[in-house]
């Protein structure tokens, strides 16, 4: 069974996140005639006969996820209830989208009256920065979809939690909605233990935002069709290019520095790359087995070659060679890498000089053209279905959560386990299979 | 629990769908190092602890179906195999893309040495039509894609499977691939059971296709994010036009026959929509509880309303008073609608000019113009991830069954399942709920 | 030589249009650095030799129109004036432009600090309807041009000139631009006429506005460009639909009352169409020189045929037999036209239908789609350029008059010769010649 | 008076350039019943009232060029001419429109019976390199311009002019299209002098291209604005990355080696650069006055700042600081430029530290992204009717010039005035004001 994301955690990490509270009774929730989430349900891990009867437990006890959805008992009394928004890490297009789900749902589902953002990510809720917070309404937040971008503006990088939860008391916040990566979601994980070693309820839900589809059980992360999409049209560009001249070369690096979804997909969205590189698939180079004597007989076959890089892609041969970027982490924790891209190109180049063939080389990176894009529709209804979800956890009492859809099923996941690993493309998988069969390539450059 | 989609059929129908042979040995897949699904592996029909539970039965004995996947045994010896491509019905962005992954995935990757296209649908297959066949071939098919429609032609209607499969047999066709709806899918049935009783093995495999997204358990039909998106484009023009006069009316028809998801997926993706009619959910024009009223107060409200209306809602109003369509049945059998478009913007008209308010309605109908559009990338991704699948069961024996996508797991669906009934918005389920919180329209007008 | 816009005016008409005031002394623009126009040039009506000739007289004496731009000496003081906006009738992409670049324009060049506009066109200014101004600022613009429409509403028809002028006086208004079309230049010229009785210094300037491209002298109306791009994706959608079933004919609409401007520039920028009808060209539908019989011989040759009709197209035709629509105005004043697309829809399938050839004829209209459409970024760059000529007309004095792009200057118009006549495709011109190549259609239908 | 390109030339090098012929008598054109251009017309090149006056001459001795079009009298006889194409230099959008413009006005206009593609730019011609040429017919070019790039190839450099009019020669070709920059017109110069010398009735006829608009006499070239419109994009992408953190900067580099008209088109198309910086305008970085002091302030005042940049401006501050590129002249002889984009961001970035100022600086440069999209429906209309025009020129008899839109005629110009100059933004017109009017920068930084 080819899976791209094969499930392996135990039920214990899956079960519900809620806010510690002495309180006995829950409020019942406002009375619409829709329909309630059923407490007790769960959406299974695995749903495949042979990871099923593998476990050989009983079905109650196979582990599952909480659905998402409105609950009958909500923990916070809306009237009372503040909210506030923070968007923190790179651009991915859908934030303002999730940010004027999150306000809509709030105010017209729920009717709280108090939605604040912070401004520039959490750097916001630190006095020293000076940033102001701004009142968010349905009015204010009615048009921001339409451009790219955060209307709260971001920021990368670690803030000290006990500030910013110093910050959310005095605000009066109940509930923090946190839309950011993976090292944002360790922040929110800190404020939220924080809030609990505080004794303080204060719900903290995450809206996890990843351009690279790099988080564990969840199907696709908001924004990465639009940005695949994207990626698409300069792997376009790049085959004009390449055939438009004798012998022509074209190279995308695409984002993706530890899962290579976005390289897969933009290649299989267009028949025209010839070799597609990701991180979970090392090459080699050299030799007859080699990346750059598959590129050269694909230039003599076909007149031209298309290569498509996702940006982790060949780590493992850059040691001392690889384009040197400064430092080794950046603001947010992430490590740093070498730079694939120029890497390649200049082997490319040698290696065609080297055999006497004139080539030409047109080299593309449009990732901050694709960062800012506004989502496209589908990413939209995708953002505005999660924002839905977010608010009905956060009134619920969850904490320490994020929401994400898993096999097409929205569900509570928690923080410890979207953070415990990443996504990636399984290369035994049938996505990577697909690129396969699509490119033409081999399994393994060796 | 909100599912859109309950499955309900027991796990007999699922079984796989071979073509019965006496052939005791099947062929060793060539090797080309990727991996081949396991034969007895299934994925779950229901994967909530709910649902599973319910049945009380062992996993083993819960229904399931065969994932896609090129098996390690195959039945037709690529060498020897001839494969047709027919594309019936409607037009849906992506049929091209369909047909060149069909032709790239049984070219490259099993070196099948012929396809051919048939033109315009099952028309194509008799005689009396006059149609020629095409050869299709990477080559032919490089760039179809960047165009929508079907290079193939399409035509609607039912043909005698007799004179279908005589044609078969003169072409020496060994795998048939089916692109089309649901009545078309009914022809592939008969021609498979033609097939059964005149003793070939020949493999008649469907790739499913419907613009309102309606066959049962598949995620999402191909062409239905391309087209939804486009459909969003028609909701905000009608919304700016709407709001650039004192009282203006947009109104939008959208496709849906029987099914409102694109009508819920193009509200969603905008949040200008007042009000979303579907099929799937009756509604009352009169009355203070009824559509026209809470138009009409929208109007106050805000200057200015959107009307969302699949072209299947409100059936029920119409006995003698909608504009009537001559005939009961076009020649794809579907039954004849009368129209709902027209009715409701004489109503509301009608309405307003009663109340002594004057309004501006703009009707917008952008059915022809989605239909041809080109296939988005992920609709792309999709064909060509579909195409492959459809070639891998056709050359591992399978016939009488689908492709299709069932909660992100690419699967087999027997053609008596995916024509059984109807994939429909579930009125308690979560995509509902979502566009009655976004649009802020009551559960039911009433 | 081939004009699609032989200038026939005497040079009288083409003086400047000046506010009448006895002020001797006009004051000097702030200095910015830049360089003014010089008071005396103008730009020739006729630039060809043949033209020149004709008139037999000294250069100087030649017809000539005064150039667009900031003059060394204005005449109201920037501190002490007041601006009014108002846009009048059907929607055309880049109005909103306009408004955000008058608004730019008049704050940061001129410093003017109070800019208002005047909601629901010339209804605005009247009482009776009871709608607000809103004051304008660069903030409050920032936006605007994204979405299509007008920010300011809009409304059709004559409203009394004496009111508006009330209206202006009341809101102590000095400069009042009106971004409208023919019907709305009329009312400018009698809110100019009613402000000069009064002995009012008040300027009126407009931003022409027509969809159709069919206003004299104008190379090309604002949005025109957008509008015909939009229209060609319709063009490509008819044919899709055409090409995809046995002799399918695919039939567009396009606007143009009495221009067909954009059904030529829409047909031009596709290959597609076969046909292109204009209202500047009459037709015949019946004989082997007439519509139908092309058509016929085309879908003989081609499988396919696509029509493009513009639609005002064929009105001589139509005398009782066109959809009637209802009245013979509307409120603009524009006459009602019969509805040619469904009356030849109609005619082409019974000629069919009488020659026993099986067609499908798919018919689009795209109209309202088009109009709402956001500017392209060409108009967007074309109606900022309008709106500071129309500034610096504006506060140098003008009134009475519109800004325009005449042979790729931007020109000073008096509103009496903008609306003198209708800009019309010369039959006998370049554009018509171009189509008739690129269609294969005969000169004329008869 | 504010003109961007104001005229310089005397009338003498604007006389027709024809094939110098014996031939007493041309033929009679095909009877289409068109109308044909009076081959005495000129269109004057200078139409103001200061520059016709400044001549002091008689209208008839005023200089003027041949408008395109038709003539009654042919040069060559459709049923034995050969024609020929090539594409030369850099991509531009419109390139396979112009070809498809080209094969299809020869073929159904004139009834040419043979067109040949000359593969990969004037490489093709010399048979060392070894490319086929193609045979080309609308059947060929039907859908070649859905695609960017073009279908012909391309190449830059120089190639021996005799062993092209051999090859020409050789293919009995009678007219060859050139379509190409600058050094490809004087190539072609170079055929037409050798065909000349060896007394050969061969035209040489060209189609300009050149993404900078840099052309003189040309309104614009084609795929300027298709250009343009992509480039606004890559400056909607720097605001929003700009917007989205404190202090954030954007910086965009677009094409424009000599002419900064992308740079001031795609600006004005968005009202979001806080400066433009072009080739003709040169500026100071330091100072008050300076570059660097006033995207300062503009970072003080708006939290973000916008720059856009011509790859050629600057150059005079890049003596030995820019960053090199190897070699003074690529293979098509164009000057190397310093990269003006690295340098400028280093020096911001510099300047905000030294200021003791967090700033984050996004960099884009869309470049190959651009010249590989197809054309937008423009600039489609624009290269058919600059194809027609080509094609009724070479069957004239002309050679030696190229086809151009002059103040919205289309003229034949010589290759002599095409290659005389470069078109550049007149730092005292209207265009540049227009600039300075909408990004509120100093008229100079110095």
């Amino acid at each position: 069974m080819h899976r791209s994301q094969p499930p392996d955690l135990s039920i214990d990490t899956l079960g519900p996140c809620r806010i510690p509270s002495p309180i006995a009774h829950l409020l019942e929730a406002v009375r619409t005639g829709e329909h309630y989430v059923d407490e007790r349900d769960r959406v299974l891990l695995d749903d495949t006969l042979e990871g099923i009867s593998a476990r050989g437990v009983a079905p109650q006890d196979l582990p599952g996820m909480e659905p998402c959805g409105p609950r009958r008992q909500i923990f916070f009394d809306p009237a009372k209830t503040r909210a506030a928004i923070v968007t923190c890490g790179g651009l991915c297009p859908g934030l303002n989208d999730v940010i004027a789900g999150l306000v809509r749902s709030l105010t017209y589902h729920y009717k709280v009256r108090r939605v604040v953002g912070i401004r520039n990510g959490y750097q916001g809720f630190v006095p020293e920065y000076g940033h102001d917070v701004v009142d968010l309404t349905p009015e204010t937040v009615r048009d921001i979809a339409v451009e790219g971008g955060t209307v709260l503006g971001t920021s990368r990088g670690h803030q000290d939690p006990e500030k910013i939860v110093d910050c959310l008391e005095r605000l009066h916040v109940n509930v923090l909605f946190v839309v950011g990566g993976d090292g944002s979601m360790r922040g929110a994980m800190e404020i939220a233990r924080v809030c609990r070693e505080r004794g303080l309820f204060i719900g903290v839900v995450g809206v996890p935002k990843t351009i690279d589809n790099d988080i564990p059980y969840i199907d696709q992360s908001f924004g990465f069709q639009t940005a695949f999409s994207h990626a698409s049209d300069a792997i376009r560009a790049a085959t004009v290019e390449a055939k438009s001249t004798a012998n022509g070369i074209g190279m995308v690096k695409l984002m993706g520095r530890h899962s290579g979804f976005i390289a897969c997909y933009a290649a299989l969205a267009r028949s025209d790359a010839d070799v597609v590189l990701i991180p979970e698939v090392p090459f080699a180079l050299d030799g007859e087995g080699g990346l750059l004597a598959h590129v050269r007989r694909r230039v003599a076959e076909r007149g031209h070659a298309v290569v498509v890089v996702a940006e982790g892609a060949g780590q493992e041969l850059l040691g001392d060679h690889g384009d040197h970027q400064d430092g080794d982490r950046d603001a947010s924790g992430n490590a740093r890498l070498h730079d694939i891209g120029p890497y390649l190109r200049r082997r490319i180049a040698d290696h065609f000089s080297d055999a006497g063939i004139e080539t030409s080389i047109r080299y593309i990176d449009p990732s901050y053209a694709i960062r800012s894009v506004p989502a496209n529709p589908y990413d939209s209804v995708y953002c505005v279905r999660l924002s839905q979800a977010a608010v009905h956890a956060a009134m619920s009492g969850r904490t320490g959560m994020v929401v994400g859809r898993y096999r097409r099923r929205f569900v509570h996941i928690p923080m410890t386990v979207a953070v415990s690993r990443r996504n990636q493309v399984d290369p035994h998988g049938d996505l990577w299979m697909a690129v396969l069969e699509s490119t033409g390539q081999p399994a393994r450059f060796r």
